[in-house]
């Protein structure tokens, strides 16, 4: 239940440790993570035990980005002592709970899943799908229903994660004979997913098209110069397309002068505005944003360990939460808790 | 790994806690448990997770169970000094390693396992398979490898259960580039599966043929008198069937006095033995096997928080066990441990 001393909403949120975050992720969520810090009782997963699902062929690239996910997270100012970060597989009572789970739902409904339809078709498993993977859903349901979570940030794609995690809080509820689980909220952000710099519904490292936030002053300058525009502005005086156009659409997401940016595209579509002029702005934009938190990542990356011992105290406070709601779930079920206090405190 | 000052071979067997235990139980695997005690250094576990795969819906069931199947451990003899008695759902390593065993096994894999196919159909599951269900093998080679056994006593019916759990052992110790898990060895019992006094093939408790452990003397007499025979041998004079004479299989399971057995079969099968005779003596031989173990049965039920500490104990003694299993196969992996002294000791 939620922490009685604090009345707070319980937010869950958090990443797949597969890579270093790049904007897409940051105007997508780490800017309302850092957001939300007060006014939520927040909780930020590193999902590595669901990393693995797809990544079982290589687990070291999950080990290692977890270190880079959290330096992250720092770097763009969660701040510890207001959000709990903990690692996923560094909470067994999660793992307990998705095996419960997974008997509170069939076999089709997890392949009827619409998201896990799309998922496994853009990864190719055709006919082989791991197990693991098909049964993620159950693990989110754990995660979710852990934390004892409300509210769950995710891209409208991932509504029907949600809706499957109530199906089970449902399930469980009524098998318990009381509310013993809250039902969850999917919080679907404002702004829509950020494009790759060419264009590309998604922005991925994979693809090459990411900024990581982590970059160089070189390297930005190198993914605003390269970015996609209208290619039909060929002159500066020709009228230009704003939608589609990458240059805006990041104006958009990190440009807080509203006023300036609503003037360039007026004077972008009338024509005689040039896509020079609007990359540097953008440049200049995207450098303030990234400075900061380009110096504190180097800066926290030069001490590690004290990084992982935010993991490691996180995931320890997480450890009590999670394993009290996986011992309240096996009574309300009426089933058999050995020994109450097992958890590694 | 075996633990180093102990060369013994690690078995690994157990039940799941749905019912009381009966003969059937005593003849094909627990009296073999009792006499494997020292040459073997031996796991019993009390399979509440995995019970729950088919019970979802009765976990109050599952959660008495668990009692009255550490009750008969003690009654026919396991000796906790000897041998660990342990709880699954008490060993968090065990849920963590079955997650991670997801991600080596496809669903069609999982799907095209014989025993998963028939049990499928026995339950009579149809297209509402739930998912836990299906994924109980990698549940399976979670435990056997968990405790590093290298012997696993099971049925017949279930050695595909023993090649699955080969698999992933094979897929996770090429993927660790050596050889992290043991293979395990199916141990099937020499004498086969024994019959319900009724005849029909399996005996269990919920089809009423089923003499339990703690059957009262009564109904020990009531139980050989219902016994199925020979239906055609109507008078002690005729000749008799030996095979498929529960009788006769009583007596070859549980009568040590084989040169008297085969006298008797000869006689019976010649004419001139009546089934009162061969009853009477099958009579005395279970109720000779059956007073002890009933009375230690009683002994125990009156203090269940004495047996609950023996499987607590037990239990405490596994999660050591388990979880050194679980960091090392992660560290083999190339997995993240964050935390390696984490297990509850």
């Amino acid at each position: 239940m939620p922490c009685p001393s604090d009345p707070r909403p319980v937010i869950l949120t958090g990443d797949r440790p597969t890579g270093p975050l790049h904007l897409g992720h940051y105007a997508g969520s780490l800017k309302s993570r850092v957001a939300l810090q007060d006014s939520h009782r927040q909780f930020l997963l590193l999902a590595d035990t669901q990393a693995l699902t797809d990544n079982a062929d290589d687990p070291g690239k999950v080990r290692r980005n977890i270190l880079e996910v959290a330096l992250d997270y720092l770097a763009v100012g969660i701040d510890p002592g207001r959000t709990t970060i903990c690692l996923q597989s560094g909470l067994p009572a999660l793992a307990d709970l998705t095996l419960l789970y997974l008997n509170f739902v069939t076999v089709a409904r997890l392949e009827r899943n619409p998201t896990i339809k799309d998922e496994i078709q853009a990864r190719g498993f055709g006919r082989d799908i791991p197990a693991g993977f098909l049964c993620y859903p159950a693990a989110q349901a754990a995660d979710i229903t852990a934390f004892r979570a409300t509210v769950v940030p995710v891209g409208d794609d991932q509504a029907p994660l949600i809706e499957q995690t109530n199906e089970i809080v449902r399930r469980v509820n009524r098998q318990a004979g009381r509310e013993i689980l809250p039902i969850a909220t999917a919080l679907i952000p404002e702004i829509g997913r950020l494009p790759g710099i060419d264009g590309k519904a998604k922005m991925s490292k994979s693809l090459g098209n990411a900024v990581p936030l982590s970059a160089t002053p070189d390297e930005i300058a190198e993914a605003v110069r390269r970015m996609y525009t209208d290619p039909n502005h060929l002159r500066a005086s020709d009228p230009g397309r704003v939608e589609g156009n990458v240059v805006f659409t990041y104006l958009d997401a990190f440009d807080d002068d509203r006023e300036a940016v609503a003037e360039l595209k007026a004077r972008y579509r009338r024509g005689g505005l040039g896509d020079a002029t609007v990359k540097s702005r953008l440049n200049d934009v995207l450098q303030a944003l990234l400075a900061p938190i380009r110096e504190r990542r180097a800066a926290l990356a030069g001490d590690p360990e004290r990084v992982l011992e935010v993991v490691r105290d996180g995931t320890r406070a997480a450890r009590s939460v999670t394993q009290a709601t996986l011992d309240e779930v096996r009574s309300a079920l009426g089933l058999f808790v050995l020994d109450p206090v097992s958890g590694p405190t």
